[in-house]
């Protein structure tokens, strides 16, 4: 993420060769990402045909998504920064720490991706379904809104202390880890009540294949809100405080 | 950790910017770990109607605490220390690592942050309870009062040997897994007895939020005790090795 | 992974003493691995008298083949590379990272670790059965190999991101924990459906000792293939990236 | 591990302030060690009433000792070398990287506070039996012999790769978590056989408090066996390679 306080960029920079092999590498890392992380869903419903989740589905769906996308953010994070997440390119967005078109660039590619991990796993399986992101019975819209805000503010929250921050130091090296497992960990509260997204582009491409929007606007908002305010208060909060003060005469 | 052999602060030190900020950092780092680690509790509860507690229920627990602790003090690592629990600070404040007045400040954050995290979620569940930390049956105060101040030793113990020691060299890095996963595994032995706190800002929330307060005092006593010897026994064992030795004429 | 561009290599290298040690790391690594990952599935079926696979089981596959690769990868990294993985060394060689002699020696001592792996395994079990991959009922030879192709995909492009790219900068330190946790990610996900092997070393040993043949030829052609084609991606449009470009008189 | 090439060690070492804060270091990180791992398996009989394991209880009983063993040998890295385990000490010893008095130190300390963690244990629970390891049904003392060899081979291969080998380089920064990890993937292998122990002193702990020693052998001589394998090949076959070769007139 190098660019900062560049708010559009220039119309040219979308199809420098750079941006292209950028929004390549997201497109890798959001496809590996969903393929290990829906993947899991499609194996505990195989494996149980079809039946509820259990704590032993919860720990596998949060080490799927958990581990897949630390790896998912470790390959793309010399090349693209790693975000794999439409949440966490909004959120670099509001930071100034990503320009408008790059960003757009990264959300088609992070869809694409994810839509395309998902017809992989839809051909490798025979054509099961893909079960695409909903509330489990006694949620409302509004508490899985509330649910992803708080999550996904906590996954932009970490991207920027550990990976975007200036005075990051070694933390960088433990950064991908720090994000997929805090993924990771929010599932194992959140899945049990609106499935814990934190990312539009993972749930968009199952309910793409799938052909199931209910509530789908959730996976957006939520993420959408909580990344961005994650990425405002870091900013201008955290990331300010490093600036060397002027004498105060 | 800047802060060494300094006992008490200016008074002023506590309306710093920087303090405040330290402060925030605090708050919304217990938020993110609360967040997940009593969540999982609550999705447990959910999918398993209220069921006990089984094998698949610990590792649940164990890695949603782990996983969250590990971000929650990565991210605060350069702000605030990441120190997310009273007992942390409690140890920091016995080997003369904090002042008594950032201390006390860091204390009300991580309380703050854990009771808005439970409120946080009891609203995004549409008011479930939030599961205060209790007894197992056949365990008595005195029982789990041993195991909080054993496994808090092993917490601090390891937030001094890679956090705080001058000479800690690369284990700098893998600091906040270390201080994460350590949780994690205590909880898988601690989790079926006590619930495996270790931490008092993390049975504080769920006490509040729930108004259940029985046994209260032996996750505060326990940890701070547990938390208080180890930093003492690292700092004037441990610490003092690395100085210089004078020369004995 | 010193070796660029350099397609064949001389006859004598595959004798000489560095090679020979680099193999001897490879055979170690990869018993360590096998002995891990094929004896976690021989407990699965002793603690559940070859009962049919569980979300538990799955966990429990994906923990001990990503735990051992990670430490196999890691062990090894310095004397061979740390291949683990016949498919791995295919997609070294075809980014032109590793030369055809020594990547056969490579391939002998991968394939010879999982069958001294496998053997002590029934020996240890006094003669259990090692469980060969096969696929899940319902799924179909060209299925698995989708699953393989993809998933071996994600794996040797990790490698290439993390461990080859000359860029990669502080992703070496934890290349062989995301080497290992794809794998771990992806067994969540295919392992329900074809075993998710990955490699064809880790599906030869158990193939050999069981004498269990059945679609075998899916667990090599698909790894190769899709680690073939991540080598060929990765170096030919990532690693290409960073060279410098020449002035364009 | 510091000391290399001195097989005995002067009388006066063992008395060495050094020497006794790094015998304490020892006990410390095996009490931590022991007490989470050993009371993860008195937390699954609690659960369960007793109940043979499960691939859940596997899965428990991995993590448990796969991260604290990461956090005691990361607390203990550098003032003892981070061993908490006779075995690896051994392995040391074989390969010239510990004086024999020190050693012997060691192996008190490490005995010493497995027994304490178990007491703990013992007293913490209101006097539950701390389980002893011992052989599955179906599992000899021969098989459980080669399963600690080939482990304990495993683990001290991992401790000499990525902590002793004076070329490791950014091995270093991850060993601890290698080291915890491969005990994590074996358990969940040799777990289901004999218990998966790998290290004389977890063993005999439990053996001591509960006063069970039958085939206890085989958790000395295995470990012993395999680690001082584990020693001898990696000092001499891999650490000599580093050695610059003298020009051959």
């Amino acid at each position: 993420m190098p660019i900062r306080n560049i708010a559009v960029g220039r119309p040219e920079e979308a199809t420098h060769p750079d941006a292209l092999k950028a929004a390549l590498a997201e497109f890798i890392s959001t496809l590996i990402f969903v393929f290990a992380g829906s993947g899991s869903g499609m194996a505990f419903n195989k494996l149980t045909d079809g039946g509820a989740t259990t704590p032993a589905g919860l720990v596998a769906a949060s080490l799927a998504h958990g581990f897949a996308l630390f790896v998912a953010v470790s390959v793309g994070a010399n090349i693209s920064g790693g975000h794999v997440n439409p949440a966490v390119t909004f959120g670099a967005f509001v930071g100034g720490n990503i320009t408008l078109l790059r960003g757009i660039l990264y959300w088609i590619a992070q869809l694409l991706g994810s839509t395309v991990a998902c017809l992989l796993l839809k051909f490798a399986t025979s054509g099961l379904g893909v079960p695409a992101f909903g509330l489990s019975s006694g949620v409302g819209a509004l508490n899985a809104f509330v649910f992803e805000i708080v999550m996904t503010f906590g996954l932009v929250y970490t991207v920027y202390a550990t990976a975007v921050d200036p005075k990051r130091g070694n933390l960088g090296v433990i950064a991908p880890l720090a994000i997929g497992l805090i993924v990771g960990a929010n599932i194992l509260a959140g899945g049990a009540f609106d499935g814990a997204s934190m990312n539009p582009a993972v749930s968009f491409g199952p309910a793409l294949v799938s052909w199931s929007w209910e509530n789908h606007w959730v996976y957006w908002a939520g993420p959408l809100i909580g990344g961005g305010l994650a990425g405002l208060v870091y900013e201008f909060i955290f990331i300010n405080q490093t600036h060397e003060q002027l004498p105060n005469y």
